[in-house]
């Protein structure tokens, strides 16, 4: 996986989420020049998971002791664009005859380059973010109204704040407890990971995105005959940038929302001007937005120990009234009981 | 123009504002075979505009006595995509040597077999909503906050509701009045109509929504320096189908907002299972979601008689506190008081 120079920071998400949970792909090294040497695991600030940080592909390949099937392009930048150096590196690796998984803006399969050499080689190229075909893209119908189980979107306050990680932990816990919980992937990152229903919502013409999105749940919905569906969200609701939430409201219409939060973070993620919205009012704005409520608060602990996590965890419940958790450090069974208290007497 | 079963109906909006108002192209004639032998003014309920509509394309011509420059697909169907029946006649017009222009979601200039039919007559095809280049396309970056004018959004509670004409009236009275007003258009019929700022936001990757529009309105605050930019809403952001003006607000960061409603419409257009919004929700709805105020509602007057208009401004100008007025059919004043009312102290 590739995140040269951005390993751990925020435009590296996509390689940050893949190395803490991936379904499809086995991750056998980070590509970071900057961190090399190091355990990935450790500098997500985690214990080590074993996947070393390499040099460079060679340095990766020598790792490995064998041409890996992917290469995976773990970075996420602003402008979802690549850089000269990265077509290199890319061009590099499908010249191994490693096939390419691509999350960013730019499709790599629309790209005569990139599709001369995949065909020399006669590797594939997945382009993650790359919607549908016009034509077969879909406007919101209301079908989503027939979706009879309950749906819950994890939205958040800002961009980067979790929403994935806890989107992942919150179907895994409740899967663990015996309700079936699918998740509906609404960024590349989600679905590089192994989500099987969603799309990649920035990347769709803002027409189609709720309908999309409602496409995604009603298909979840009558393959899987789920309890629950869990909506991963997208930016926040209050964003000045990356208000894709509204459009996720829309679509997914949902029961309820969980909203992910960082108690530390100052200002919104790569907006120093930006100051960080206070929950309680993403919360009222959430509400207003959309016939649903806030049922619980989810913490991302960055920059805290585990004495402020705690304190946090009372303070928000006090002010907001509602449960709230950590859902990397605290009990499953938290997350658990946000959604039964919420909904518990409904989906009996 | 062609509009084919739908002139005068919600599908044919990029036509009935076209016959209204167009800086760019001389309408000559509409074909809709339908409504073959009406004038276009009549068939919209308003006075006659000498605009024939015509049987088909060879009517047209001879009604036209010679072959237009310009063959304008004027209709806007949900699906954004042409019948078989619309590939012919485009291709019969490209064969007669006329340019097109295209607002659909489909563009023309990206499929071979009109590519090369318009290669081989040397005609320009012209897709409205095309996108910048993905490379270029810009996100939001704050930059809005040196835009040093007012900027005022005409939003509505629901689609083909009138925003973009009580834009473009608004825009006008304002310029009559001595203030120079700049309107960006956000939507395919206000880009073909003249605007000459603006993107079709509704084919823009979701990710770039906000971004495009602030750069729109930075370049035509550069370039033309006003006292005021108008910026034309899309959908509503109430809608379960399209909250572009979601959108719209975080990239325009409107100092006001003007809201347009049609009193007699019971149901969202092509929704028949969606009630209209109430107008008291609908600013409510955007003044949370966004850090503006809505000065004053516009009615749309559809199915309404001039004594129902004058009863609704009333109704609604107790209920809400705020001025209201019908942007066709009341003096332009009320429009320009409405703004001067909300803004005067701070424009002088």
């Amino acid at each position: 996986m590739y995140c040269e120079a951005n390993f751990g920071a925020i435009d590296g998400k996509t390689a940050n989420g893949l190395v803490r949970h991936s379904e499809l792909y086995e991750i056998l090294s980070v590509i970071d020049s900057k961190k090399a040497g190091l355990d990935a695991g450790v500098v997500l600030g985690e214990p080590p998971n074993g996947i070393p940080i390499c040099r460079d592909l060679a340095d990766a390949l020598a790792r490995a002791g064998t041409t890996p099937d992917y290469f995976i392009f773990g970075m996420a930048p602003a402008t979802g664009m690549l850089s000269r150096r990265d077509r290199e590196v890319l061009l590099e690796a499908i010249d191994l005859g490693m096939n390419i998984v691509n999350g960013l803006h730019e499709f790599l399969s629309d790209d005569p380059e990139f599709v001369a050499a995949s065909a020399a080689r006669n590797v594939k190229i997945l382009d993650v973010r790359k919607p549908s075909a016009k034509e077969s893209l879909r406007t919101f119908s209301g079908r989503i109204a027939e979706v009879a189980c309950l749906r819950i979107a994890v939205l958040g306050t800002d961009c980067s704040v979790g929403k994935r990680t806890t989107a992942t932990v919150l179907t895994r816990a409740l899967n663990d407890c015996g309700l079936k919980a699918v998740m509906i992937g609404t960024g590349q990152t989600g679905l590089i990971q192994g989500a099987r229903y969603g799309v990649a919502l920035d990347a769709v013409p803002s027409q189609f995105c709720a309908g999309e999105l409602e496409a995604a749940i009603i298909e979840a919905f009558e393959a899987e005959k789920p309890d629950v569906i869990i909506v991963e969200g997208q930016g926040a609701l209050s964003h000045p940038a990356y208000p894709t939430s509204a459009l996720i409201l829309r679509g997914a219409c949902p029961d309820g929302v969980v909203l992910q939060h960082a108690p530390a973070r100052v200002h919104r993620a790569d907006f120093e001007h930006m100051p960080m919205p206070d929950p309680a009012d993403e919360i009222h704005l959430i509400e207003t937005f959309s016939d649903t409520k806030v049922i619980g608060l989810t913490i991302n602990h960055e920059n805290m120990s585990d004495a402020d996590v705690t304190a946090a965890i009372a303070r928000h419940q006090d002010e907001l009234g509602i449960p709230v958790t950590d859902p990397l450090t605290r009990p499953p069974r938290i997350l658990i009981e946000m959604v039964l208290s919420a909904f518990g007497g409904t989906m009996r």
